[in-house]
């Protein structure tokens, strides 16, 4: 295990990286701003991956798969699409490489060059719409509700693992409808899903709510988001629905034949949520020892960790794990027994903390004889002693607690770090020595925006869904202002 | 449905093309060598990787992800890799694209041209063994056994949808072992792992054998393989296993302590199945009438069409129908019950045998008054009148069946088109009329192989596995040969 991670108060940034590192979630690699997802990591991603997969489709929704490539005429149709993403994307030239001349290396055949460049999709929506006037006559294609998990690349220029790397894996919704009425209804839908799901699976709340202008996406006509809270008082966007209106559909010709008869442009949704969401698991929850995972996605639920000096006793143990363990897979709960003869119960019992795993069970020959485990739980660090005999119930009971519990400290701290401010002097204090959410008026002009940005660092995370109205003056300009919009530094 | 396919002995490929586009599986995109797969297409390939990742995760292997791009000097590190897969990258050059200087277009940024290039991977061995020299250091951290799903890009000049396309969807497992032994045991039980999806999920009967050095992957020591027959006599590699020896560890400088305390160089596999399955499904069962699925791979695999003339009797059949629907679906059965009114039941009819749904229920007033259902079968056309009461027993039942007979009905076409001759004659007339698989005799040079290839178009699919040894002479060179091989056209 070595060293003890650098802890939280010390410095957040270094304790996310070392923790991302040592818990075998992810790396860097030998290309800028590209990361390995190592196995442990991908496999958290998997179960939220199925979990999202299977409400996309209860909501309706198909896979389906679409190229990696875009032409760059196409990126280019959507006037504020291309502004947003031509200054991050990588280019494909050429198609072939050739030996040098001096046949030492290997060179680029300059024959070999593209008549039209193509660009790594960094989003889909172009090359989806150019799809999709083919797939669209009539309202009776309509609609259409289709999801791809894919890779998408963003040459940015400052990467962290997870939560902005170069080339990320996401999902990506892109849905056609004949009214607006009905495609506002689906954006608004797909945001309740992924509320739901950050809720329910990864125990982390968040405030839904819509982006101001120049928040949103390039090409979007509404952008809604969820906003959750790390615990460094820092905010994070963990997924976007967007109301595309006929944007695409304009840029892209598709047009229907309505069911009076006449030609209409097809209105347009997309959302997304990537391996951002990995980030967004680790600061809600983990600590100074490590890891903490909620049990819905923690990919060993529970670990077995034998105390033994004799094989004979180790043995003794195995065989009554086995039964436990098999009643515990029967009701669907993931276990492992770590039977490794290499390490000593003390470095198992550290590497499962970093890890996260939920509960540890200790078992030794004086259990043995009296019938009874110990269960470790990681969340709380408190540890119990109880009869094998109700095991399993006490298991199952006490992971659904864990992830209640886990949601329910998350809320805590969230609402505790939603502070509403009526001055600016207030809301730089606030900002600088709690953090968190600021509720605060704001004039409604991007200007406004910009320079609280420039002034603080901090941006309106959302305007939040049903905000009351509520007259007052903006903080920054004393001008009139309808409502309260929640400002964070965010990730 | 509009009008017929082309039929399969007037243009085979033409059938294929129609078939793949009409059946919604896959079609052309606007970017060169890329297709679209549409959601009916990539739900068949959702239930080949769900199959395919626990028959994985079984063998105890575990997912990752590693990156999109490969550093060209990476590439270069292993000299047959490299010459193997130069010629067909897209190479990715910038990262920044500018408005140009009269600001009507978008064009590259020559200022944000890449010190190194990047590829687009066309295979991940060389990324990957630059990560697993990390990953490794002491003989306890071995094996490794990951794989990833992605997709890749190869510069194909000549592309068919699933067949071959420039950017394809595919696994790759990448392992790292301590032994030689290991290493091999892995690459055949991975080759016996897709034996065994073809055979029991495909329905497709597949000959596994070695490939010749001249057919083997670019950097492996051997390749395995699993060698379908098409319907129209020609083969199709459905998947390769490759013993990599220690070429990617010495290139990467991948070495180990071994228990004896000694440094040693890494042994690796690597193995793979592609979307190409997609094509080898489509050709190996389907008709002039459309797709044919094998029942475990269909989506879905019962479609239920109410006849009808008013809405009373369109109610009273689904009443019934949801009753059965609900039966069939407890037993993990799929569904669909096709209430449309703005189609025909003929209309329909033709509709699911393109998409080649395994068994198609009709039901009218006439049997729900006499308790019976009219069941027909996509791969015999047979239909037969059942009564409701037995009807989810019938239904199971009758999907094993179909099952089994696809891959018996294959087999037998298989078995009948493997053809032994003993001269060049034969060899070219077997080719010309009858297709499929020629044993013969080669006298195991390159030179010869390469001849025979020229002359026919024919190349050595492979050397089957627990090949008999047999004294011989080369069909083409009369010199002395140890063992028959198996020749084709393929894909």
């Amino acid at each position: 295990m070595g060293k003890k991670l650098t802890e939280r108060k010390e410095d957040y940034s270094k304790w996310y990286n070392e923790l991302v590192v040592r818990a075998d979630l992810a790396e860097n690699s030998g290309v800028r701003g590209c990361m390995v997802i190592k196995p442990y990591g991908f496999a958290i991603w998997e179960k939220m991956q199925a979990e999202l997969d299977r409400m996309f489709k209860e909501t309706g929704h198909q896979n389906a798969y679409f190229p990696l490539f875009i032409p760059k005429s196409y990126l280019s149709k959507e006037a504020a699409h291309v502004d947003g993403f031509a200054k991050e994307c990588a280019v494909v030239t050429h198609y072939r490489l050739k030996n040098s001349e001096d046949g030492k290396a290997v060179v680029v055949d300059p024959e070999a060059k593209l008549e039209e460049e193509l660009i790594v999709r960094p989003t889909s929506e172009t090359i989806i719409w150019d799809t999709y006037r083919r797939w669209i006559e009539s309202y009776r294609d309509l609609p259409i509700l289709v999801n791809q998990w894919a890779n998408v690349v963003r040459w940015e220029m400052r990467t962290r693992l997870f939560l902005r790397t170069a080339e990320f894996l996401w999902q990506e919704g892109h849905t056609a409808h004949a009214t607006e009425k009905e495609a506002l209804k689906e954006a608004e839908q797909m945001l309740d899903v992924y509320a739901d799901f950050a809720q329910d699976f990864m125990a982390m709340p968040v405030i839904k709510g819509l982006k101001t202008e120049s928040e949103r996406f390039a090409g979007a006509v509404e952008t809604y988001c969820i906003e959750g809270l790390m615990q460094d008082g820092k905010a994070l966007q963990a997924g976007t629905s967007h109301f595309l209106g006929q944007n695409f559909a304009k840029a892209f010709d598709v047009k229907f034949t309505s069911k009076e008869g006449k030609q209409e442009h097809v209105w347009a949704t997309s959302w997304g949520v990537s391996t951002r969401l990995m980030g967004a698991l680790i600061m809600t929850h983990s600590d100074d020892l490590g890891l903490v995972l909620p049990p819905r996605l923690a990919p060993i639920q529970v670990v077995i960790v034998p105390i033994h000096r004799t094989d004979e006793q180790l043995e003794a143990i195995s065989e009554k794990m086995e039964e436990l363990s098999k009643s515990l897979r029967k009701r669907g709960i993931s276990v492992k027994f770590d039977a490794r003869t290499t390490h000593k119960p003390g470095w198992k019992f550290a590497e499962y903390e970093l890890k996260g795993v939920p509960l540890r069970i200790a078992i030794g020959p004086r259990d043995l004889e009296n019938g009874t485990l110990e269960i470790a739980r990681r969340d709380t660090l408190s540890k119990e002693s109880i009869s094998q005999d109700n095991a399993v119930e006490y298991i199952e009971k006490t992971l659904e607690e864990i992830q209640e519990s886990l949601f329910n400290k998350a809320l805590s701290y969230r609402e505790e770090h939603i502070t509403k401010v009526d001055t600016f002097e207030e809301f730089k204090e606030v900002l600088e020595k709690k953090g968190g959410f600021v509720s605060a008026h704001w004039d409604g002009t991007a200007e406004t925006e910009e320079k609280i940005k420039e002034l603080t660092k901090a941006t309106i995370r959302c305007v939040p869904l049903n905000n009351e109205k509520e007259e007052g003056t903006c903080i920054l300009t004393g001008n009139k202002s309808e409502q309260r919009v929640l400002f964070a530094k965010a990730y």
